[in-house]
Order: C-alpha cells, then sequence, then structure tokens
C-alpha cells in the first residue's frame, strides 16, 4: 500500500478533530509502553508521529509537557533518548485501560439507586454512573450505604428518551456511530498486518485506540442494555477489539531496528 | 360469657379512640349488605349498635347524615324502618372491600418509577402508591407512560429507614401493632362463634373490620416485601381473616328475627 493511501485511512480513523498531541502521545506510550521497565526511543516516536502526521516541533513541545506534568520521563545515551512512563503515569494509564481495550463490556449490571435527599452529604455517593437528579443515580455498583435504596435496573427494561439522552448526548452518539463506519471502511481497505511495517501498525493501533478512548471514556461506564439506541459503542468495541487482534502490537525491540 | 366481658372485648377492639358513628355504620353496611337488595332493618341495627355502645340518638343522627350524603337510603313500613346502600354507596363499599378483607397481599410486585422532572404534567402519574419525591414514585402498578423509567423492587431489597418511614408513619405502626396484640388477645379470650349470637357476632365483625379498615386504607397499596420492619399489617391481616373465618357473616334474616 502506497504511504499516501496508509496516511488517508490513518486520518480518516483519527476523526474530524486533530488529536491534542500531548494526549496522542499518552496514547501511544499506553499501548506500546505501559509495562514497567519499557522504554521508547525518540527515533520510534518520531516514527510513529510522523506517519500519523505530528510535527517533531509539536512532539518535542508535548513531550516537555508530559514530563513536566510528571506522566513520562527520560533517559539521554550521548545525541538519543528514551521515553518512559512514571510510576504516576503508569497508574493513570492502567486505570483506563480494561476500559478502552475490553473486547466486551465490563459492567453486565445496572442498579437505579436513590440516596435521602436529606443526607446530601453521603460519602458513598462518590461513585461512577450518571445521575438523573440530585438524589438519583444510575450506576453499575451497587451502594454500600444503608441510607440508598438500590433496584436493578433488568436487561429488557426500555428506558425513556429523556434517560437516554443523559445517559449519550447527541453529540458522543455521532462521534461514536461516525468512528463506527469508518472503522469499518478502513478494516475492508486496509492491507494485512504482514504487509505493514512495525511503524504503520504502531501508528495504526495508535490511532484507533486513541480516537476511541476519546469516545468511550466520555460515555457512563453502564451495562450495554441500559444504553440508548443511538449509541453504537457495542458495535465500536467489537470493531476495535478486532483490529487490534489482527494488528498486534509490535515489540519495542523491532520498532527501535526498524527506526 | 358476660355481656359485660363481652363489651369490654368488644371495646378493646375498637382501639383507643371511640369510632366516629356514621364512619362505623359504613362498615356494618359493607359487612353486613353490601349485596344489592340487602337491608338491615331499624331494630338491628339498634342493637348492634347498642352491643358496641353507640346511643340511639347517635346511630338515629349518623343515619340522617349518611342518607343526605347519598350513601344509604331507607323504607318506612308502619313503625318500623330498614336501611340499605344506595348505588353509590354501594360502589363505594365494594372499591373498599378487596384490601379490607383480604386474607392474602392484594399486590406482589413494586416498581420505582422515575418520571421526566420537565414533563410534571404526564397524565398517566395519577395513580397509587407513595411519592418519594416530586418525579419519584414507589406503586404496585407499572407505568403506562413511555416517559417514565420503571424498575423492580425486588423481593429481598433493603429498603433504606428514611423510605420505610414514608411508606408506614411511626404512627400508623403503633396503631397496627397495637390493634395486632389486641387481636391475639381477643381471640384467645372470646367462646367460640356458637356461644355467641347473631347479634354478638355481628358486633364483632364489625368492630374487627372497623378498626383494621381504618388502619390498612392509611397504608400504601404495595405488597409487603417493601413495606418497613415496623409495620404489622401482614400478621393483622392474617388474624382479621382468622376471626372473620371463625365468626361468619350471620344471615340479616336470623339477626331480624332476633332482634
Amino acid at each position: 500500500m502506497g504511504k499516501a493511501t496508509f496516511q488517508n485511512l490513518l486520518s480518516r480513523l483519527g476523526g474530524e478533530q486533530p488529536p491534542r498531541v500531548w494526549s496522542l502521545l499518552v496514547t501511544v506510550f499506553g499501548d506500546m509502553a505501559q509495562e514497567p521497565g519499557a522504554q521508547i526511543s525518540g527515533a520510534t516516536l518520531s516514527q510513529i508521529c510522523a506517519l500519523i502526521g505530528i510535527k517533531p516541533e509539536a512532539m518535542r513541545v508535548a513531550l516537555h509537557r508530559l514530563r513536566k506534568d510528571g506522566w513520562i520521563d527520560s533517559h539521554r545515551n550521548g545525541r538519543s533518548s528514551t521515553y518512559f512512563l512514571t510510576a504516576f503515569g503508569r497508574a493513570q494509564s492502567a486505570a483506563a485501560t480494561p476500559r478502552i481495550y475490553a473486547p466486551k463490556p465490563l459492567e453486565n449490571t445496572a442498579w437505579l439507586l436513590v440516596w435521602n435527599p436529606a443526607l446530601p452529604a453521603d460519602g458513598d455517593r462518590d461513585r461512577p454512573g450518571v445521575w438523573l437528579a440530585s438524589n438519583l443515580q444510575i450506576s453499575a455498583k451497587p451502594p454500600k450505604s444503608a441510607s440508598c435504596l438500590a433496584t436493578e435496573i433488568a436487561p429488557g427494561t426500555r428506558l425513556p428518551g429523556w434517560i437516554g439522552a443523559k445517559l449519550c448526548s447527541a453529540e458522543l452518539a455521532v462521534l461514536c456511530q461516525q468512528f463506527c463506519n469508518d472503522m469499518q471502511d478502513v478494516q475492508d481497505a486496509l492491507p494485512s498486518a504482514k504487509m505493514l511495517s512495525p511503524v504503520e501498525v504502531a501508528a495504526l493501533r495508535v490511532m484507533v485506540v486513541h480516537t476511541w478512548r476519546r469516545i468511550v471514556l466520555r460515555a457512563p461506564a453502564l451495562p450495554d442494555h441500559v444504553m440508548p439506541d443511538h449509541w453504537a459503542g457495542p458495535a465500536c468495541r467489537t470493531e476495535v477489539a478486532s483490529l487490534l487482534r489482527k494488528y498486534p502490537r509490535p515489540s519495542l525491540a523491532d520498532l527501535d531496528a526498524a527506526a
């Protein structure tokens, strides 16, 4: 496949908004170098960024910012540098990894929780989910507090539209549906993994994971059966898992050898 | 059993507050003469009221009021009168009868209903149940409206105390527990139905049904499993059903013959 065609496919996976470079680098470290001790060479980072269309200066600024924020650190060997996640950066990355990479839904149960409106400071309210009112939440996590009524929203329960709109905004639904369509088209057009270089596979994975991450982390951590019909998340999750399986992560050694 | 002892037992069943006479007569008609065409003679009414401790003048005033309100009507035959429910009175009586006489719970399913707060005038909100907030209800009746989220409150769900207090006030809980204790004591002390006259059985049934009616109709129409532990309704229901079975309704002909 020609370089221009491959880059066109990559940019299609990136959606309409160009990614923020520091955020995209977070995805690179999360996908390629999340294990303790894993390091990415500056040369490999430059090659991945070049394929994605990130200018070298923008990459340097973003690496600086990530180091200043405590996400990454670096070693210098003569004229070359290697970069790696700090313990803090690794923890942040690990916290998001299950939701981004899960090939199946992580949540299977949804609870409707009613909190005592006379006790607004109840500590157990700090939980993932969607608030329908100040004392009413849909969450995948059952409550610890005895002052909360929890009823399960059983699979098959019909959720009204006004709740669906709170669980997934129209804007997020459009982003997700568009990404789902793009993923299907791009997977049809892509050559097999054997026909791609390690850095092309790395860039492909990063673009897919990055766009999906920006969608899935904006959706609530709730099982599919409570999400509205306009949410294409389940189909996207399948497409992402399928692509990542077909294009396995190249080793850092292979990437560095090619760089 | 001596007349004084029997009347003591009856008055114990009446609870601490003396019943309103017109309301007690509603119970008499509901228990003794709810079928179309059933009539109670003035003499029988007087005997039942006398046993319960209602003065003749108070009975006459109450009958006058019930006739004026359209609950009952009367026929005069020479010096004696007979009284009977109007169609309106019979309909009112029939509407309350299932809850008062049910030997088992009428409701088995409880729903937690969340209404769209932006649509406060939704027509389907006019339904039995308990409101926890302006858009949040516990009801035994599933919603018709598509704008309402309904989740079942499964048996075994632990309801927090602040909700229990909304389902059954402390005052109602005390009344119910007291009646339950009184029912058990009185049933132990009472002679068998064969040892009582028809009018004694009638007065006994009326006192039990009347006190229970004033309790059960103040409780929400919800299944037992959502009611708080302090609500003795299920035990009372069993006691009432047991007493009414042991002391069957005397026929109006037997009552009139004895009057």
